[in-house]
């Protein structure tokens, strides 16, 4: 996998001080997959809120933790890029051995493909010529590009835009693992799909792929095992009814974050998506553990600093974080080194942070880091990460497919 | 007020067909704020999902219908740029007569600010040295710019600024309307501070913000009417206060699209900084009018165009927009032309649309227009408008603000 040989230096506002900590409008989108350094490293805490923070300690030791315990296991981690969004990211994945990444959606596919990505799953099905011409004119660039499909007409649509590219296309068979999401029915209708799949001359049949979104987040680690187990057991046998039938299955592709320790042991498993790994959330925290209400598995890396503007009365204070420095589709943004003060929605552009018995101080002007609810779509708001070690931001790391939902 | 003089032509993608849908990635930061004319117009059928789109049609009437019905009581309209974050509109509402925009944040603020806006109020304190040189930054690089400031060290931080960097800052003091959110206490606490802003030398006090952002959804006219009535009231005391006390009043900023018709027929009003009159929402809507459950005075022009791509079960079908598509801090998305069906959230990536009695065929491919729950942290997910008339989109206007919530 090519890793990034250059990095660019940002040289524009860095030299004003407090203004370097503005992310730089300028960088040009070829350059967007690398890591832009900065001339003059930046303290956190002088950063411009709301920033969007990896802690880089703790986000190395999940990328390792993950990529060690599927390796132990001799099943492939295809980590989701979706969560990400972040070629910079996505090559430190490589390094630990990804055997390739997924993406949602084609537009991010891209993004990765102009990254140098030669490996990219694309997990959610597409219909429109469009879209198809879009994903076709991916996999002619890149060693491997497999794209999901669930039903017959697309599978047809997708061989002849393949067969007019001149080129053979790798197919996955998205299976309904429950979600009625996406996803073709188990046994007999994905069999047919397969057969047909199997038949037509520019698709080549790769394998299945089981992702159970809604097992994810099931709490306590029995409940979730048992639903996993009970769930991935049906595409274990719809691969055999495959095999059966003569159709070679090289990829049965499934499992998360919050259950990859579970379908990594389940035979005939062969990869897994997972996304959140690097970073957590409250959301996969709160899944807790066989001994524990709390996930902790992974440490949360991810953090949004922000930064106290108001206090028009005494048990409240206001920070310069909302709607659209959050996701709001799961839980409320937690302090991550304060105990004793609950964040709530203030709108778009604030949260107000109600002071029970607050741990420390909290003055105006002091910035502090908030746990995200959820990753993917908190992510999927800013333009930049500032990783940071030891308190000290060297390098931002362009979101590059921020907003690629196409 | 300078107008976009020149518009640039989107040739890159342009002749691709399918692939001209595509929102270029290439355009300059510094033409962020002109609109980008596509070589050949798209019909809206045609564009890569999820698109943002807007309604022409909808969104002139509304900014006519606002413009109008202000001028007509004698009241500046002051729009809020927190809603559109788009240079294009802002200059649409300027040649309409509106007296300034509004702009929560100082890097949305220097967005516009390098568009070429001249008159800019901003509505949330800042308490940071970083994010007040930024303020006076701006201040000295327009015609007006006026800054809230809630409490006396922050003016008096800003005094320091501003004769550091040789200008006079204008200033308005944020009253804390019963959000308790941001602002000072009205009555004595807001003339000390006014009285201490009228003595520092490089701040020139204009007035006051009363804006009650609690009240905006009231249910029902005349609940909103009176709740408005009663706390823009103690507003119109404090002006009277502070003019008592020999500070004239010269701003007195207050109102939003759910009360624009109650606030300025109060007298004392100057201005009102309604933000979500271009594009409605389903919030906005929700709220009722004196004789309807819907607040329909304005009509819905902002939409997301999604496609249709899977179909798992009978009952449902699966769309290809989701948390990263609209904002999830209100209700779902609704169908703009299909009623019998029901929008549930399907993640990050999707929504799941529950078939009940549809009004006409959904199939795979098909692509419909959602209306928004909440409009300003929704298109804070989107680089591009695509406006249309007639079915076409002739040019994108890019949201050149989007993410800047610093």
């Amino acid at each position: 996998m090519p890793n990034p040989v250059s990095r660019r230096t940002f040289l524009g506002a860095a030299a004003g001080g407090a203004a370097a900590s503005v992310a730089p409008r300028s960088v040009d989108a070829a350059e967007r997959h690398l890591p832009v350094r900065l001339e003059k490293p930046l303290r956190v805490e002088s950063l411009s809120t709301p920033a969007l923070l990896i802690d880089l300690a703790a986000f190395e030791s999940n990328l390792a933790k993950m990529a060690e315990s599927l390796k132990a296991r001799g099943v492939g981690l295809r980590p989701h890029a979706k969560t990400h969004k972040c070629p910079v990211i996505a090559h430190k994945q490589f390094e630990l051995g990804a055997i390739g990444i997924c993406c949602a959606k084609v537009s991010e596919a891209e993004v990765m493909t102009d990254a140098g990505i030669n490996d990219i799953l694309i997990t959610s099905p597409v219909v429109t010529k469009e879209k198809i011409d879009r994903v076709i004119a991916c996999a002619k660039r890149i060693g491997h590009l497999q794209m999901v499909v669930d039903n017959t007409k697309t599978a047809q649509d997708f061989n002849d835009a393949a067969a007019a590219a001149g080129i053979v296309l790798s197919v996955i068979i998205d299976l309904d693992t429950g979600t009625r999401r996406t996803g073709i029915a188990h046994g007999e209708p994905a069999l047919g799909l397969g057969q047909l799949i199997a038949k037509l001359p520019a698709l080549k049949f790769e394998g299945l792929q089981a992702y159970a979104g809604q097992i994810m987040h099931v709490k306590g680690y029995e409940k979730r095992k048992a639903r996993s187990e009970e769930t991935i057991a049906k595409a274990v046998d719809t691969r055999a009814l495959f095999e059966k039938n003569g159709l070679e299955v090289a990829v049965l592709s499934g499992g998360g974050t919050g259950t990859f320790d579970v379908d990594s042991n389940i035979e005939g498993i062969t990869d897994i998506q997972a996304g959140s790994y690097p970073f957590m959330d409250l959301q996969y925290r709160a899944i807790g553990d066989s001994n524990s209400d709390v996930y902790d598995y992974f440490d949360p890396s991810l953090f949004v600093l922000s930064t106290a503007i108001s206090k028009p009365v005494e048990q409240l204070i206001t920070f310069d974080a909302g709607y659209k420095s959050f996701s709001t589709d799961a839980m409320n943004p937690e302090f991550r080194n304060v105990t004793g003060v609950v964040y709530h929605w203030g709108g778009d552009e604030h949260g107000m942070v109600q002071l029970k018995e607050p741990s420390q101080p909290i003055a105006l002007g002091d910035k502090f880091e908030l746990m995200v609810p959820h990753c993917d779509p908190t992510v999927n708001l800013y333009d930049y990460y500032h990783p940071y070690r030891e308190g000290m931001v060297h390098e931002l790391w362009p979101i590059a497919a921020r907003g690629r939902s196409q």
